[in-house]
């Protein structure tokens, strides 16, 4: 790192919120997977847009790559400093700036994590949806395009944000959209940046969607003998139409797992956790719904959750999902598959990959948003054991491409990161080129996250 | 236009489907607005995907623009042919392909209109949300991000298209997305075609989202004594999350137009049209909270309609309103405002307008999807009346520049095209320059749909 950048950096943000130390270098080039990553040269702490502006300004004008970096909980390798360069954190960004109750909005700084918004938002009336397993920042989110147990009936971060303000390669900030709920003014340049991964800027402000608290919330875990009777409940309950709020799947693995991570005593079998919003009647009819479609697959007793502080528990357990399958084996990392395909074929899917991973004798799990098509495989590797990193990605691969066939997509919420480039070639093929035009348009020296995504 | 050119094209398509006769270039030269248009050199009536690539790269080799064609309901001028060139007209790609009754979705060509699709899914139990007052092509609805009566609840095209084929300016065939609900697979290439207008490439088959026909439907006419109480009204029901699937406002001047073009005989007075869709149970809870509300806010008589027939009756006079408007003064087209504002703010935005239209002489209408924060005004104007269309530009510009300072989009749904170019610069700022790039990158030569949305 050229010594003169690192001043001028200093200058922009104050000496205190710049650190070249080993140790902070190490912690902002990876992310919570078995990809070791590498470290950028120098981690910057802004404040503001103005400084996010300043500071790509000043890093643009000498080639020096950008980093955007939020809470280090990717899964795909976002954050690895591949042609060195600056990371910027954005955790100092952490206001939530306005509420605008009456319009169901949100205006955030990109460092505010999904949790911090869910206690900002407790007395208002109000809820953000979208909820990745971990304590994401809001704008890693957009940036990923994340998801999690909501999407099925709220949508994800591209349905959810309304606007951003953004820093593009060169320094220049715009935003995105205006407060309206629509808009057809030219490109939807809000939902380019949604999931361009840090690749095309720095996302520095967000305005996102919020939902009144329904009136009635029920909760409830639901055991099958069988991960197809579990599957096929959820086909038929999004066939049917029922505007289920929640719909997760874990097979028996991770119910184990989670069981002892969060100290809880499900039985040991594939389990459906469902959430349902409404009215008090329309709960009840939904619930009716559901229980009738799951009796006639085959499913145990349901367990219910009504009482705010049990589905707390009960989805805390669930999010924490990744990490208690990791502590079934400690000192491992996942390989984590994330296919989504199309309803109908959602029982053909799990069923090869079920197929595929018991061929295996790593440790695997399935869980996932099974609503929206969405499974996740996680094949524990030890991240020093290079023969089970291969062998895990080839059963990955296997997945992935099983997926493609069933006219899916290797990636439903995790993003692209350097982990599945490959995979987006083989899902998108000349699509990828077009990605790239993009790239190579709004950001010609490839400083913004360089190396994700898209090689240009 | 090259008469190789042309020869070369009818190789393609067939010399049966490609012409050059002054009415049929001067019908491809406009829309249903005041904007007069200027017709392309040749209309080619393309049958496939491959015929659309194949007279695209031939054009793209002789730098002749390229005009996608679908129903000519445009209000933005958007069919111009400013630099000449060749209109690509898709009706006779017509076919729905495949409804996928188990995914909920449905998977058409271009040319199939609304209408068409409605008639088509009619007997599956599903059925597609996005209505606008045209019965226009589900292409040219993508390319506009067009939305209509339903996006209140269901979105608009932005959310409800899943995938596209997509033929770009060099002839490439991409396909924009897999068939999975969501996906975080790089950039969002549908999203970013969704609201293009045709200006970085030619749609040519599309998967849409469908939804299943809900258990009860119910509508209602409601009179207001004022448009403070109809809004405010409005207002209520979208804070209080009541999930109404249309409420649309009507002022008196469009009720008389509406009540004389469909002979219908509501009471003379600002007006909202209602639907709620759910269960009986759930139709009613809704029903109840609106009247409610309603009453709360000076309402009179609920007219009810809860037969489909009287329903259609209803929604069919409502989608008319345009030509019922311009029926009030033959031989006039009108200037529509397409404004849209974050939902608190509405009522601000249409008192202003009102009293920005009562400054004229001008016939003058306010109608639209309030639901969303959106509302139309249409100005009436001779089309060769250059005083007449000067003066309604001026009322339009008043109107966009106050819905601007309110946080609110110039065009809600209608695109940009020609007539909002200014407007757009106006709102997006810096972001114009992205949407620049972006053209450049993926066009050019300038050849798709040129001199639309932005100059390059």
């Amino acid at each position: 790192m050229d010594s003169q950048l690192k001043a001028i950096i200093e200058q922009i943000v104050g000496v205190e919120h710049v650190s070249d130390s080993e140790a902070m270098r190490e912690l902002h080039g990876h992310g919570e997977s078995y990809h070791k990553g590498i470290p950028p040269e120098l981690v910057v702490f802004a404040g503001s847009t103005e400084e996010v502006s300043a500071v790509v300004k000043v890093c643009s004008e000498r080639n020096t790559p950008i980093i955007p970096y939020g809470t280090g909980t990717s899964l795909e390798d976002h954050v690895s400093a591949y042609r060195g360069g600056v990371s910027i954190d954005v955790s100092r960004m952490d206001k939530v700036i306005k509420v605008n109750t009456e319009d169901l909005d949100v205006v955030v700084q990109p460092g505010v994590t999904r949790k911090q918004l869910d206690s900002y938002l407790r007395d208002t009336g109000l809820f953000f949806p979208v909820d990745p397993g971990a304590d994401a920042s809001l704008g890693g989110m957009a940036a990923t395009r994340a998801s999690g147990t909501n999407a099925v009936r709220y949508g994800t971060m591209r349905e959810n944000v309304i606007s951003m303000t953004v820093v593009l390669a060169d320094g220049t900030v715009i935003k995105t959209a205006s407060r309206s709920r629509k808009s057809a003014a030219g490109y939807d340049l809000t939902r380019l940046m949604v999931g361009s991964e840090g690749t095309l800027g720095v996302i520095t402000e967000l305005t996102l969607r919020l939902y009144g608290v329904p009136e009635a919330i029920s909760a409830a875990v639901c055991p099958f003998d069988t991960i197809e009777g579990a599957v096929d409940t959820v086909i038929s309950t999004i066939q049917c139409g029922i505007p289920v709020a929640r719909i997760e799947l874990l097979d028996a693995a991770t119910i184990d797992a989670v069981n002892k991570y969060s100290k809880l005593d499900n039985k040991v079998t594939p389990t459906l956790f469902f959430e349902f919003h409404g009215s008090e009647n329309g709960v009840e009819e939904q619930t009716q719904l559901v229980k009738e479609l799951a009796t006639d697959n085959g499913a145990g007793e349901f367990q219910w959750a009504t009482l705010q502080e049990d589905r707390d528990k009960l989805w805390h357990a669930r999010h924490n999902a990744y990490y208690a399958s990791m502590a079934m084996k400690p000192g491992t990392k996942g390989i984590t598959g994330d296919t989504c395909v199309p309803i109908s074929r959602l029982a053909e899917a799990i069923d090869e990959a079920n197929k595929i991973l018991a061929t295996s004798d790593l440790l695997t799990f399935i869980v996932g948003h099974v609503g929206d098509g969405n499974f996740h495989t996680v094949i524990l590797v030890d991240p020093d054991n290079e023969a089970e990193i291969e062998e895990a990605k080839i059963l990955n691969n296997k997945i992935v491409e099983r997926a493609l066939e069933l006219e899916g997509t290797c990636t439903g919420e995790h993003g692209v990161g350097r982990g599945k480039m490959d995979f987006l070639i083989q899902e998108h093929g000349a699509g990828v080129e077009v990605m790239k035009a993009i790239k190579k348009a709004l950001d010609p020296n490839d400083i913004m996250n360089p190396g994700k995504i898209v090689t240009v």
